[in-house]
């Protein structure tokens, strides 16, 4: 069933002096009356089959569709290449054109695209060797997760998207109705009467699937979420996504030692991964965008995370010679700035930082002996910052009975929660980790509407 | 850092007469004033791992709270079992306890629940045997098909499920807003005003992620999606959810037989996956809700699928003396009823149906020469009736706006899907699986509410 891809065109010696045939659109035609070169791209790789078309076999009249973005399908001979750093190529005996791709409108010509105006033009630009590496990378760190957590006998856990709940307190929420805005049911006091809402009830798309996550390592022991999650916050930034994917791993006898250990291996695995199966195109995005790329994922891989307290984070980052733009104390949520001068000045490693004060961290985190902080877990990397956040979480009912009433969430929607601590709690604990952070730290990208194919912001949900 | 699960402990030949450590949720206590049984289970297996309790190194007080439910560590000798059916089992030294689960509250007691019960229980159903099978069998079910993709050098390409497309016409959408409903924003003639909405405009939750598929693979080659995807529709029925994860893959150069060997390679690949991973879940749900599951599964995982076109079908269902309740004629939609009867009573395997008459199939399918009938495909189950759709897709361009201005469909939403056929289209297929559907088939369930954490249906978004 396999197809013959340009990548095993490219890659497999047996190959060698048969006669093959390779299917693709054309990245460029040159040469001149006597022979003709094609380079041909199907999306296995980065790197092109040319192909080498005699003149005296072809006419010019033939090749003359034959322009970048058509799509053709070629057969001849394999051969070693003479070019420079080509291995193979093709002696075509014919081609055949499926479609043409008319020069004059055809907007992905050979001159270089500023990523702004590709974003414009989303639905095209996965035809781009830039895009296509972001997208294999993409794909590849998907399957590094998935494998990932297969090995280490983890259950893959869907955790619902629409959600009757609004206390998961990560971030804005997205409404979801089937109620006609134009014409609304009203109660008789004049509010939206959601009894004839889908769900009898107001719904929105869920911001985290974390507690639901709970709910599967309380019972399975080891899970792990890996969906779609949306923030309504309205964020231009290089940043912020409103649709974007999560991670979020729970483990049943885990304690933050083992949650650290395991986010450690995990994200180390992940850009292992791609390294190994997408070496051709980290090297691409390298050479064109970010010449420090594969140095950097190799000094993520091969060097040991330092982990010390927030506390003592603080007191590194207040005894520094360094200008903050944002002041630095105890109790100060850290930006970006503050954690990458930890990571890339300081100690020159990633970071993990724990036992942060409990006022900056979620209700469920577990609350350690001193009465301040939580045993939350934050992994922090270069360029990123925050890459991965999680912690152990609080099991005892009693506790965590406590620390919800004093942020006054709705008891309404935190029975089931509970109802985890009530019945055989565990210690236990779990991380979550924005994909799009790992996909722009392996691929270099700057903006991460630059690692999704259709990102949503703002004003913006084209195709 | 892997940590040595109850399946572990009961699958690892070295561990026999060594020292290990337990930890689980107790399934049973039973036994006497000289020896107790405790029945642990971690979720790593639908067995549990005895443990053997001699009472005169432990107290009956000690004891008490160790009831159905509540939460242990163990820490003991693995011996040889000598109860039937067990492998090993533990010899106590010691007995923690993490946490109680009050017999007097707790739901899951050892007696039998209805599945109804259970649903309404959905954030404690998956500590159930029975749902601990299910959701493994899932699990292992969604490792296959990325393993599956992977292997085959397809990508993981994640399309949006926010859209502001309504052409998608797969069924009823779900508005998403972030308008407060209780104050909208109006035009001056009334209407609500949605320049102020998010995405300033309109928008909804994606009913498919097919057209952006081919987005992909008209870039990269070959592509699938495996997310979520919503109906807005009105359905209570044991078939229909308004939240269910779907997959998609989409392939240039791929022909209608292509698809089908594609088709019919990847859905006994996974089948053959979870009996090759998941045999003592399968065979549990075998013994307990469906006998003859195991049986079918190798039924559809040894034989070849039955190929015929729809016109055929249709004249061996004419001609049958079976009496169907929806009358069959060439032109109607066919029925599960007709569907099983083609698989389970005419041909006694697995069929694939091709070659609809376009009146009842979508706009994207390709035309065929007939002027009457499109490249479609139907992978038809036993018991389940269809459980894959898909079709070699239009690649003409003329084709396909003179089908898409015949039906109607807005060209505002349809400018980007059109340019994959302006500019280097090539002949491409795909299907679409719903991924509750083949959790339905693999684990014998007739209920899709049961084979997915927490589903969503009209009035129901608990947890």
């Amino acid at each position: 069933m396999k197809k013959t891809t340009v990548k095993d065109l490219l890659s497999t010696p047996e190959l060698m002096g048969t006669e093959v045939e390779a299917k693709g659109w054309v990245r460029t035609r040159r040469g001149n009356k006597h022979v003709q070169f094609v380079q041909l791209n199907d999306g296995s790789s980065v790197n092109n089959i040319q192909v080498v078309l005699d003149m005296a076999r072809f006419t010019e009249d033939q090749l003359k569709p034959v322009t970048t973005g058509s799509s053709v399908r070629v057969t001849g001979k394999l051969v070693e290449s003479m070019g420079k750093g080509q291995t193979s190529e093709i002696q075509a005996d014919s081609i055949e054109l499926y479609g043409t791709a008319d020069p004059a409108s055809y907007p992905l010509q050979k001159k270089g695209h500023t990523l702004e105006f590709l974003r414009e033009i989303a639905h095209l630009r996965p035809r781009t060797n830039f895009f296509g590496s972001v997208l294999r990378i993409r794909s590849s760190l998907a399957f590094a997760i998935h494998k990932f957590f297969n090995e280490r006998g983890f259950y893959y856990f869907h955790t619902p998207l629409i959600t009757a709940s609004d206390c998961e307190g990560a971030g804005a929420m997205f409404q979801v109705t089937t109620l006609d805005l134009n014409n609304l049911p009203k109660n008789e006091d004049g509010s939206v009467d959601y009894s004839k809402d889908f769900y009898a009830k107001p719904t929105a798309l869920t911001v985290s699937g974390q507690l639901e996550g709970e709910l599967g390592a309380t019972a399975l022991g080891q899970i792990y979420t890996f969906g779609p999650t949306f923030r309504a916050e309205n964020s231009n930034t290089p940043r912020h996504l409103s649709e974007f994917w999560m991670i979020e791993p729970e483990m049943a006898f885990y304690d933050i030692s083992d949650n650290m250990d395991l986010a450690e291996e995990f994200v180390k695995y992940c850009i292992n991964y791609a390294l190994e199966h997408n070496i051709d195109d980290i090297r691409f995005l390298s050479e064109r965008f970010d010449k420090g790329l594969e140095e950097r994922l190799r000094f993520v891989v091969d060097n040991d995370f330092v982990r010390l307290t927030y506390t003592e984070g603080v007191r590194i980052l207040e005894e520094s010679a360094h200008k903050f733009e944002f002041p630095v104390y105890w109790g100060a949520d850290l930006q970006s700035e503050h954690e990458r001068y930890l990571v890339e000045e300081h100690f020159k490693k990633p970071v993990i930082l724990t036992d942060y004060p409990k006022e900056i961290k979620a209700f469920y985190m577990k609350q350690n002996e001193d009465g301040k902080t939580v045993r939350a877990m934050d992994v922090l990397f270069p360029n990123i910052g925050e890459i991965i956040g999680g912690s152990e979480r609080e099991e005892s009912y009693d506790k965590l009975l406590a620390r919800i009433k004093e942020l006054d969430i709705p008891m309404k929607d935190m029975w089931w929660y509970l109802d985890t601590r009530r019945f055989g709690t565990v210690p236990h604990s779990g991380f979550g980790l924005g994909f799009e952070r790992l996909v722009l730290f392996v691929t270099g990208m700057t903006n991460i509407r630059d690692v999704i194919p259709f990102p949503r912001t703002p004003g913006k949900a084209e195709f």
